[in-house]
């Protein structure tokens, strides 16, 4: 009998992840000699750790395929990071345990660093413990900021969200602001990297058009600065349009707005950087100005989602499996770029030891010099992640997602504990 | 020599009001023996009384076409509302004064009641200052508060965006709140009436389906019942989703969210009502929120507009035209509902002064009795509006939206300084 397998989504959902999902899912059902049923953890990683496995051997092909055009966690996921395996190993030995009752021999991890570092850890515990596991990383973050992939899925389709809506709200602000908003700030996701906002650039083809001004957390703000360029593009366009990371911090790392909450990652929750370049604005400057928060609506926006990443969501899933097959372990598909333009890209592999807790940072030369927008550089990288489109279908004027059946496979252990 | 024309946008732009100028140009070169050049008011009524005018003529027939499929106002729009015309009658002269030197014969004002006020005080005045003006409303609000027509032009597409991002947001949450987000609230336009608002409730298709909970201006918001529905959506479902109008207000007419500015109409200028329930929702229930604020992202989301918007955009455009050449005079064509499903409906026409100044409100039978959610009756309504898709043309993975010439015509009047 072949072994089972366990898929976990990881942190925050995108527009692609599901895409993964089914690139994952279909894959092992064509190799149904080397791969049995394909759990899912209810709620990611918890779902191992509380013995959900989600059994998806009970979905139809046609839900399974679906799964391409629908947002958000099919099964769920979390902000769960798993601790120091030193001083809290028996969370890693649970998890160990739960897939020996299960026969689960392979794990696909489907997230960012954190995740890496967890599939590296089981494989590296597993083998210790005399129940090998093949543990595949499976790349997914907004954020783009893993290491040796070209792209993470997810990224191209809130680029593209940010792109598409700073060109559409910038057509807004121009009509208008002889009478009405003279500046509009969208803020964007980002808490360390600015590839996002950076990608609200592509809405500007040539000097002058919008947005004026980009914030990256890559660059120290200084209020001055940014006032003094918010008035200039009044002075000379009419109006102002800035794409605001919500990740821009003042040169002592103090974020622009931080609201002081932090989350299970230890990383400071965000919030409200727009409304506090708008109250600069107001007061500074006396403009009158609008702003739009993004949230999680440009990263569950599948309606405008990129076909690029569409693409390479699937087939990070597919290679995950395939590689699984092939016998390697502690590995990462990566997409491998071969050319910018027409762009063309193919699948390697990384191992999960070199991922593993690497950000990514935005090159320092795809920001322009003065620190505001994007270099020739960074539209050259970003451009492509963009390309096509892949709508999902409508019924009632509204996508048509799919909502699986999620059924439990039936508990065998005893209830875990985790430690505090 | 036919009369010319003269087309100009008002108020807040939206992302179909380009498919009504197109509907508007296109039809009168069809009929260049009644109409001769049709004029454009650069940013909107302003440009008649500066004596911008934006000749159209100078423009190619694909650059018109492309106006269907492009957002924003296309020879830009003002918040600027004619004063009375008994204390500030020389506005009202100067207008035709300036049709009077450019020869224009037709007046085509698209807009929302205002806009129809304005249209109608024309008409009447330029008859009797013995230079006959036939002026046509043209419906043109995201509000969908006009009285008459079935809904107004903008209106459609902006309820198409708030209930796809609605859904797709809710599946976000729907993957994560175990650990993450249980509350996310969506701020949506909507000064006075919950129109908008109400079309995030059709992302639900049974009790218990996210949105769980819509704020409708017309429903006094009271903070206690609020937290209670949050409370009880976050037991029975685990999650919230809130869909916030911004004219959430108390029962004495206060605004939830009241940032105490005002714009040329009058009107109090909003902003802030989802981070206000958010900070309830935190210190009362301490549960974990994100927001998002649409702003005009909404109403300029041309990517994902709602074809029954876009095609009643172009008719009514059009009808204005026919209308004008037929003869009438101080009309507006309006949409005229034969069947809700499937939703059928013709182009019919009602008089200037029935629209003018009147605010349509939503019925009371369309929010459910606990004032939380639409009806039955509401679902009738919305759901043909935002029926089918009208995708505009894509190049390197971005909408391509057309920029005109905007050359103006020639001034042959002194400038005119408006009274304050």
């Amino acid at each position: 009998m072949p072994k089972n397998a366990f898929y976990a989504q990881s942190g925050g959902v995108t527009a692609v992840i599901n895409a993964t999902a089914c690139g994952v899912i279909e894959t092992a059902r064509q190799h149904s000699d080397k791969i049995g049923k394909v759990y899912a953890g209810a709620s990611g990683i918890l779902g191992a750790l509380n013995e959900n496995l989600i059994d998806t051997s009970l979905e139809s092909d046609a839900d399974i395929a679906a799964l391409l055009h629908t947002p958000g966690g099919a099964f769920g996921s979390c902000r769960y990071k798993l601790k120091d395996m030193d001083t809290h190993r028996a969370e890693y030995e649970r998890l160990i345990e739960v897939f020996k009752a299960h026969d689960i021999g392979y794990f696909f991890y489907n997230g960012g660093g954190d995740s890496s570092d967890t599939a590296y850890k089981v494989s590296q515990l597993s083998e210790k413990m005399g129940f090998p596991i093949t543990c595949i990383g499976v790349p997914k973050t907004v954020d783009n900021d893993l290491p040796i992939t070209d792209t993470c899925p997810g990224f191209g389709s809130v680029a593209k969200y940010i792109a598409v809506s700073t060109r559409e709200a910038s057509l807004d602000i121009e009509s208008m602001y002889e009478t009405s908003t003279k500046v509009f700030i969208i803020e964007v996701m980002g808490r360390h990297a600015g590839w996002i906002a950076a990608a609200g650039g592509l809405a500007s083809e040539k000097a002058g058009d919008p947005p004026h001004i980009i914030l990256f957390p890559e660059i120290a703000f200084n209020k001055e600065a940014f006032l003094g360029r918010v008035q200039k593009a009044v002075d000379e366009q009419g109006y102002c349009v800035v794409v605001a990371s919500e990740g821009a911090q003042y040169e002592d790392g103090t974020f622009v707005a931080d609201a002081g909450m932090k989350d299970a990652f230890g990383h400071t929750q965000l919030g409200g950087v727009a409304s506090t370049l708008a109250n600069m604005v107001r007061d500074g400057l006396g403009l009158k100005y609008h702003y739009a928060i993004a949230d999680y609506l440009q990263r569950s926006a599948r309606h405008i989602s990129s076909k690029t990443d569409v693409d390479q969501a699937y087939a990070v899933g597919k290679a995950a499996v395939e590689l699984a097959i092939e016998g390697k372990n502690a590995v990462m598909p990566v997409i491998v770029r071969e050319a910018d333009a027409p762009y063309t890209w193919h699948i390697g592999e990384a191992p999960l030891s070199e991922v593993a807790n690497v950000e990514k940072m935005m090159p320092r030369s795809f920001i322009t010099e003065d620190g505001f927008h994007i270099t020739d550089e960074a539209r050259a990288y970003l451009q492509p992640l963009i390309q096509g489109e892949a709508y999902p279908p409508y019924e009632n004027g509204l996508p048509k997602y799919v909502k699986l059946k999620n059924q439990l496979a039936e508990k065998k252990l005893p209830t875990f504990e985790p430690s505090k």
